[in-house]
Formats: C-alpha cells, structure tokens, sequence
C-alpha cells in the first residue's frame, strides 16, 4: 500500500507562532487550551510548565496569563488586563481580524451575522466584540425569522468551508440591500481543505489526524468522507485499527491545523508497518 | 389553446412613474428613448408632443429636457443643469441607487464592479458616477486579468439575473478581503423574472412581449427559452406567426417592464383569434 500526504496539511502559521510564544514565555497558564491538540498541550505543560486553565476565574497565583490562538471574550481580556498579571497575547492574527471587524461593524450600525459554532471559543470571542445584534449560524434559515436590518455584515469563523458561506451571503444578498462580506476564512485552513479533497478522491482510505474538539480537522475529515468513504478521524496512533486497510492501494493523510508534525510522523510511522 | 399571464409582467414602478411624469411635462425633449419600448415613446411623441433625441447635443430650441428612467451621465447632466433648460428628471429611483451607492464608495475608496451590460445607457450612467476604477462585466472571468484592490463594492444593473450576481459576488468572495455588496437588482424585474420562469415549466409556448433593445424584456426571454423552447419575443401582435401555436395547449404570456398593457392586450386579442 502506498501513503500519500496531503499537499498541505498540519500546522498553521497561528499554531506555530502560539507555540513559539507559550515556550518562550514558559511557567505560565493559558486560558482555555492554547490550541486544539491535546498531545501538544501535554509538551508544553510537561516541558515548558505551561499550564491549561478552563477560565480566567482559576488564576490565582500564576505571574504570567497566555491568551490562547482563538482568543477570549473583550471582557475577560480587560479583566486581565486591569489584574496584575502579564498578559501574553497569543490570538491568531487571523482571529483577530474578525474581532476587529465585528466591533468596527457594529459601531458602524450594521447587524452582525457570524458563520459559525456558537460554542466555539474563537466564535465566542469574535462575538464578543459587537456591541449590536449578532447573529451566530451555521445554517442561513437560522435567519428566517429574524427581522434584520437592510444593512448586515457578515464575518466567518477561520476554520469554515468557503462554499457554505457562500450559500449564507447569497441568502442575505435576497434578504437585505447592503451585505458587507468580509472573508475571514483562513487560507491556511483553505488550501489544507483542498488539499485534502485532492486527495480523497484518489486515496482508497483516508486518516485525517488531529484534535476531536478541532473544527478545522472536523471539516477536513467531513471533506474527505465525502470523496473517499473510508475516511477516519484519529488523534493519535494508538487508535489505527489494521483491519481498516485491507485491500487497499492508495492511504491519503491529512492533519489539522493543530496537529504537530511528530504526531503525524508517529502515524505515518505505524502504517507503513502495516 | 388556453392563454394565460404571468402572475406579474409588464410595466414596473420607475417606468409608470416616467411615463407620469413626460405626460405632465409635454412639449418636451427625451436625452435617449425614455423607456424601451417603441409603440410607447411614439403614443408619447404623438399625443404629448415629447420627443427623443440622441443626446444633449441634439438640444437646440427645447425649453424642457426629461431624463430617461435609465438615467444620464453625471457630465451630462451637469451640463443641463448649468444651461438655461428645464431638467425634469425622470430617473427611475432604483436607478438613482446604484449611481449614489458608486459615487460613495469610489469616496470610499473601494474599487467597483459592476454586473451589467457596458452598453446600456443605465449602466454607462451609474458608471459616471465613479471617481476611481471601475469595472463593467457580465462574467466573473472578466475579473480575471485585474489586480483588484482588498476592498471592492458591488452593485448590479437593475434588470440582471440575481442567481448570475451572486456568481459574481461569491468569485469576489475568493479573491478579496472584503465585498461590499449592494443588491441594486429591481425587485419587479425580480418578480417579473419568477412568475415567467414558473410559467414557462407548464406552458407549451412562451409569448414575451417587448422591446428587442430592452434588458430585462431579453433576460425573461431567456428564462422562459430555458423552460420552454417554444418560446418567441415580440415588439407588437404583427409578429405573430399562426404556425407557433400548433398542436400547443398552453401559451404562456409575460412582458418586459416597459411593455405598456395596451400593446399587451393587442397580443392577447390575436392569440385568441388564432
């Protein structure tokens, strides 16, 4: 059997820069999981004593607060940021940019609709920003019922399918008179999709490897089992069942935007042993 | 053979309201036909004595020029409005929209695109309106070629097809970071354009009535051609050929929206003879 990887798959320039900065600075807590990537946060914590705390509420004694990549809510950053406590900015640049977006929009009197999971971290904090109406959708008849107004800008979670917020813009576009779009889908995330949807139509198996709370893995893996109907979603190799690859010619392997390069090569790894 | 209308044809809001307005002026000069329709500029030019000229040059002893529903350039209707003649302007209002949104947001400083025919007098008019790049196309690849700025507005011709915008709008949507887009698309071409597509899927033949230099009397066309191959356009009933109608059961009849209902009823009146 031949395995393949994705043309673009794994870490993202977000991730690379968060850990870059969580093991330089070292001895500190991040609020809520710095990155989507169990495994990796066990690195940190164990070599670098960068501990993961669920909320800014569980700091007590620490010196140093890492805002993780997909960022936290405007309030819980100026509560931070009025304690006492050394606040290292780790949001991905590219979340950022929504956040920005949402609070320029909202100041500007336009309702706010947000492609996204709600329970999402970095949708959350994007939200946070508004001070207007917002909307959070991952379906446009969400909308249906709501009485929006004829101006409405529109901002997406970074790790979301482009065609799908396409469907969501042209729904308002029948909806309101001025639609503001702003792209914020990452590329990142973009081009590790197509990649993956390359390949899936050749591979006869798939192993998407990554975070199972990661959205940007989950869409990778929904991608490929639309191609190629024996996709897997694995975070680690411990979770290879060999019966998966029998009779099979072409593996394809893909890996989420949190997923480091030593897990994939463990992976990678155990099957060519198969 | 039953006959039946579409649930909405025929004239729209901006061209009753010109017509209104010309027939209260009398005694006046059109800046290009006023509508496109033929058989109705001549009843005006006769029975009001308001005729058409070509453009502002051909004005010699007029006292009272009307602006055309599609509107004019900003040039030339500076230049009326600093000469001695009455300006009435008869610019249908859903027009007026796209040439302000243009102006505010070459202010703006976004780029503009526009979904429309380069040709049309409407479109020429709200290009004018432009401080900065501009772009006329009626298909996103037009785009292809153009380094386009990050941020770019978006209107559209009035009477364009909404599914081809949001075409345009979604391609934008992938090649910059923000796409304000306003949809200037007419609501009663909009309604015009549903009831004869949803004519058009049970009719045997498909009447549409008027002008052949009419844009949104050529996109009805081209709806109901998709349903119903049988389908034929028509300035007036002389066009009318017996044969069309053989063995047919259904004859389906819509109208541009500068189609007066007098020139309608004529159709109707042949069809049913046949």
């Amino acid at each position: 059997m031949k395995i393949e990887l994705a043309s673009s798959y794994g870490f993202c320039f977000g991730v690379k820069r968060a850990i870059k900065i969580a093991e330089s600075a070292g001895n500190a807590a991040t609020i809520g999981p710095l990155i989507h990537n169990n495994e990796e946060i066990n690195r940190l914590a164990i070599n670098f004593n960068v501990k993961t705390l669920n909320g800014i509420n569980e700091l007590s004694d620490e010196r140093k607060a890492i805002i993780r990549t997909h960022g936290i809510t405007k309030d819980d950053l100026a509560k931070l940021k009025q304690s006492s406590i050394d606040v290292i900015d780790a949001t991905c640049p590219f979340v950022t940019k929504p956040q920005q977006i949402c609070e320029r929009m909202s100041e500007e009197g336009y309702d706010i609709v947000i492609f996204g999971d709600e329970n999402h971290p970095e949708v959350k904090g994007v939200k946070s920003y508004s001070y207007g109406r917002v909307f959070v959708v991952l379906e446009e008849n969400e909308l249906d019922d709501i009485k929006l107004k004829q101006k409405v800008a529109v901002v997406s979670q970074t790790t979301r399918k482009v065609e799908k917020f396409m469907q969501i813009v042209n729904y308002l576009m029948l909806r309101v008179k001025e639609v503001r779009v702003f792209n914020t889908i990452c590329n990142a995330t973009f081009e590790n999709q197509e990649a993956a949807k390359e390949l899936s139509k050749r591979a006869d198996i798939m192993i998407i490897i990554g975070g199972k709370n990661s959205s940007n893995t989950k869409q990778l893996y929904l991608i490929s089992k639309n191609f190629c109907k024996d996709s897997y979603l694995i975070e680690s190799e411990d979770e290879i069942d060999k019966e998966w690859f029998k009779n099979k010619e072409l593996c394809g392997i893909s890996a989420g935007a949190s997923t480091p390069d030593w897990i994939i090569q463990k992976v990678v790894n155990k099957i060519e042993k198969i």
